[in-house]
C-alpha cells in the first residue's frame, strides 16, 4: 500500500525537496491555464482549420489528464480523510471535486445522452472553474473563505435585503414610470433591470426615469446603493478583525504554557508549527 | 386561557418538535412569496382572463388569512409583552405590526372611502413589505439592525452631510452649466438629478457637464462620492466590531466574577444604566 | 457685564429649561432653511413678479438678522474663549465664523466695489454653507470631524495618490487614444475627464476608449478605482475603531479611580459628565 | 571621506536647521512638478514655436539634473545601507531607484539604439513617476505601503479571484449575447470589456446585454461587483487596525518591562524572529 500513499503525496501540494510532486503541481496548473487560453481562442471567428484541429486534440488530451487526476484523487481519498468514514463519498461531495467533475463530465455526456449542442457549449465553460484549483495552492484563499464562512449568515441576510430592496424599487418604479415610458418599464420583472443598474451604481444609461417622481425615487435608490456597499464592507471588515484577534489570542495563550507538552507554537511569519 | 397561549406559541417561531407551529411558520412564508409572485405577474400586459380571475381570488384568500393572522397576533399580545403595560397598543405600534397593517388595510379602504384607483394601486405595493416578515425568522437581521441602531446618529449625520453636499453641488453646477445647457440644467432642483447620479457614481450618462469648469466640478464631486462610500463603510465596520468586542467582553467577564446585586450605576442625565 | 454673558448663553446651544435660548437656536435654523429654499426657488425661470419681490425682501431681512448674529457672536467672543488671548481675532478666524462671514459679506460687497453681477451670484451661493451651522447642534458631527482630523495625513496621502494615478492614467491614455479619437482625447488635461469618470466608476459614457490598448488600460484603471474606494474605507474604519477603543480605555481607567477627587466620570449613553 | 557623507546628508530628507539639504529637497520637488507641467503642456496642439523650444531646453536641463542626482545617490549608497553587503547593487535594485532610472533612461536610449519615436514617447511618460519621489517625504505613505505589504497575499488573492470572475462572466456572456449582438460581443476577449465595466460598476453604457438571460447575468455580476469592493475594503481595514494594535501593544509593553537581551526566538522554518 506504499504506492497509493506516494500517489497521494504527489497529488497534494509538494513538500520542499519532493521534486516530482512539485513538477506535477505546476504541470496541472499549466494545463489548466492552457485550457482557458484554448476556450478563449475558440471563441474567435474564422480560425484557421489547423488551429481548430490543434485545439480539438489538446482538448482530448487535457480531458484525459484531468480524468486520470480525478480517478487518482478518488483512489487516494482514504489518505485525505484518514480518520473519517466514507472517504470516497466525502471526496466526491467536496467542493473542489465537484468542480473537477463539472470540468470533465460534459465531455462524456454526449456519449451517454443526446444533448443539444448549445447546452453542451455552456456546460463546457465550467472548464474555466478549473482555475480555482490554483487556489488550492494558496493560504490567503483559505483565510478569505473562512471569513466568508464565518459571516455567511450576515452576508446572506444582506443579499436577501438587497433582493427585497430591488423588488420594492422595481415595483414602485413600474407604477411611476410605466405610463411615461411603456417600452422601457413594461412590467416589474423588466424594471428589475433598472433597479439592479441603479442600486449597484453601474448605471449603463440605457434605462433611466424621466418623470419627476421617478427621478426622486431613482436618487433614493442610488443613495441606498451606497449603504448596500457599506454593509458588506463592514461585515467583511469585522470578519477579518475577528479572525486576527482570534489568532492574536491563540498566540498570547500559547506563550505562557510553552513548557506543557502538546502545546504547539505557531510561527507568526510562516504559519507553520515549531516542534 | 390555555388556548390563547397555545395560539401565541403557534404564531411565534416554532420550537423544534412543535410541528404545527413550524408548519404555520412556513405556510405564512409561502403565502407571502406567492403574493409577491402575484403582484409581479399582474404587472404584465395582456394576461389571459382566467389568470386575472385566479389572481383576484388568490388575493381575496390571502388577505383573509393575513387579516386572521393580524387579529390573532393582536389577541395574543399580552403573551408577547407579559410584564409591560398596554400590550395591545404596544403590538399595534410595533414596526412589524404596522407593516402587516399596511399590507391588509388598503384592501379594506375602498369599502370605507371612495379612493382613486391609482393611489390604491401604489398602496397595494406595501404588500411586498410582507417579505420582511421572513426576517423575523433570522438572527443576523437583528444584529444588523442593532448595529444600524447603535450607529444611528452617525449614519443620520452622514445622510445629512450628503444632502448638504448634493444641494451645494447642484447650486454651483446650475450657475456654471445653465448657460451652456439650459435644457439639462434648468434650475437647482433639476440639477439635483445630476448631483445624485454623480455623487453616488451611478452616472447614467443622460446629464453631464460640457463646460470646462463644470467638468472640474463634476470630477471633484465624483471624488467626494468615494469618500461618501468610505464614511458609512467605516461607521458600519466600527459598529460591527463594537458589537463583537462587547460579546467577547461579556463572555470573558461571565467566567471569573459574577456582578454583585444592586451594583449597577445609573446616569443622572439620561437615566440609563452604565456598564 | 451680566448682559453680555446672557447674550452669549442665548447664542450658544440652549440648556434644557432656557426657553429663550432654545427658541433663538431653532429660529436661526429656520431662517437658514428658508434661505436655502429661497435660493432654490430663485433659480427657476419665469417667476411671478410678486414672488421675486417677496424673495428680495426676505433676503434683506435675513441678511440683517445674520449680520446682527455675527456682530453679537463677535461681541461675546471673550466668553467663548475665556482663558485664551485675542478672543475676537480667534473668533473671526474660526471655521464657523468664516462661513458666516462668507454668507453675509457678498451682500455688502457691491456697495464697496463695482463687481460683475455673475460673480456675485456665485458668491451668494455660500449662503448655502449656513446649513453647516445646523451641525453645531450635533454630537456625531464632532466625532466624524475628529476621525477625519486624526486620519488627515493618511487621507491627504490617498488624495495625493489619486491625483498621481489620474495624471498617469490620463497621460498614457492620451498617447494611446489621441490618434483614434482626437476630438475626445485632444490633450492630457481633457483626458483627465475620462480618467476621473473611470477611476471613480461614475462612467457617464460620453468618453470611453475604442482601441484595444485603451480598453485594457481603462479596465486596469477601473479595477484600481476599486482599490481607491477600499483605501479610504479602511482608513476611516480604523479611525472610528481607534476612537472607540480610546473611549473604552478611558471608561475602564475611570472605574477604579472613582474615589479620587477631580476624576470626572462620563455617562457612556449621553456623553455628559456625572457630578 | 567626509564629503561623500555630506552629499548623502544633503540628498536625504533635510534635518531641521540643515538649510542646504532642505533647499535641495524642495528644489528637486519643484523640478519634478515643472516636468509634469511640461509633459501636460506638450500634449496640446498648435503650441507656439518659442514654447516648444523652451520645453525642449527645460527637458535637457532637468534630465541633466536628474542624472546627476542618480549618480550622487549611487555614489553615496554605502551610507544608505551601512551594515549590509553590495550597497551599490542594493540601491540600483531599490524601487525608488528603478523609477528614477526609468525617468532618465529613455532620454539616453535613442543615442544607443534606433528606437521608434512613438515608443519613445510612451517611455518618456515614466517621467511622471518622478512624482512618487515626493512620497519619500511623507510618513503616512510608509504606513499605507506597510499595510499593503502586510496584506499583499490577501490583496493578490482578491485580484486573482477578480480575474477568474471576469473570465467566467465574459465567457458565459459571450455564449449568451453573441447571437443577439455579434458586433458588441464578438469573442471572449472583447466581452471582457463588458465584464470589467460591469464588475467595477463603471457602466459606460457602450456595451450592455439586451437578451433576458444576459440581463440576469449582468445583474448578478454587478451585485458580485459590490462584494468585490467590500472584500478589499475589509482587508485594508483589518490591515490598518492590525498596524494600530501593534503600535498600541508596543507602547504598553515598553513601559512595564524591557525585554532581556538575546531572548528573541527564531522560527526554524522561515528564520524570522518571533515577537
Amino acid at each position: 500500500m506504499i504506492r497509493r500513499k506516494r500517489v497521494f503525496e504527489i497529488l497534494e501540494r509538494g513538500m520542499p525537496g519532493d521534486t516530482l510532486s512539485i513538477v506535477v503541481d505546476y504541470g496541472i496548473i499549466l494545463i489548466i491555464v492552457l485550457n482557458i487560453v484554448a476556450v478563449i481562442i475558440s471563441s474567435f471567428n474564422d480560425l484557421p482549420v489547423l488551429l481548430t484541429r490543434g485545439l480539438s486534440i489538446f482538448e482530448y488530451l487535457s480531458i484525459g489528464i484531468f480524468t486520470l487526476e480525478y480517478g487518482l484523487r478518488l483512489w487516494t481519498a482514504p489518505y485525505k480523510y484518514p480518520s473519517r468514514r466514507f472517504p470516497y463519498l466525502r471526496y466526491i461531495l467536496s467542493f473542489m471535486a465537484l468542480i473537477d467533475l463539472c470540468a470533465i463530465l460534459p465531455f462524456y455526456l454526449p456519449f451517454i445522452v443526446g444533448v443539444d449542442l448549445r447546452v453542451l457549449r455552456i456546460l463546457r465553460l465550467f472548464r474555466l472553474l478549473r482555475i480555482l484549483k490554483l487556489n488550492r495552492y494558496n493560504n490567503a484563499v483559505e483565510l478569505i473563505a473562512q471569513v466568508f464562512k464565518g459571516e455567511k449568515e450576515k452576508i446572506l441576510t444582506t443579499v436577501f435585503m438587497t433582493g427585497v430592496m430591488l423588488l420594492l424599487a422595481a415595483s414602485v418604479m413600474y407604477y411611476v414610470e410605466n405610463a411615461a415610458q411603456p417600452d422601457k418599464f413594461p412590467n416589474i420583472i423588466a424594471t428589475l433591470w433598472w433597479a439592479v443598474a441603479t442600486l449597484t451604481t453601474v448605471g449603463y444609461g440605457d434605462v433611466y426615469p424621466i418623470t419627476h417622481i421617478g427621478k426622486v425615487l431613482s436618487g433614493l435608490i442610488a443613495i441606498l446603493g451606497i449603504g448596500l456597499v457599506a454593509l458588506p464592507a463592514g461585515i467583511i471588515s469585522s470578519g477579518f478583525i475577528k479572525a486576527i484577534s482570534k489568532e492574536e489570542q491563540a498566540r498570547q495563550e500559547a506563550v505562557p504554557k510553552t513548557s506543557s507538552p502538546g502545546a504547539k507554537q505557531v510561527c507568526p511569519h510562516c504559519g507553520k508549527e515549531i516542534e
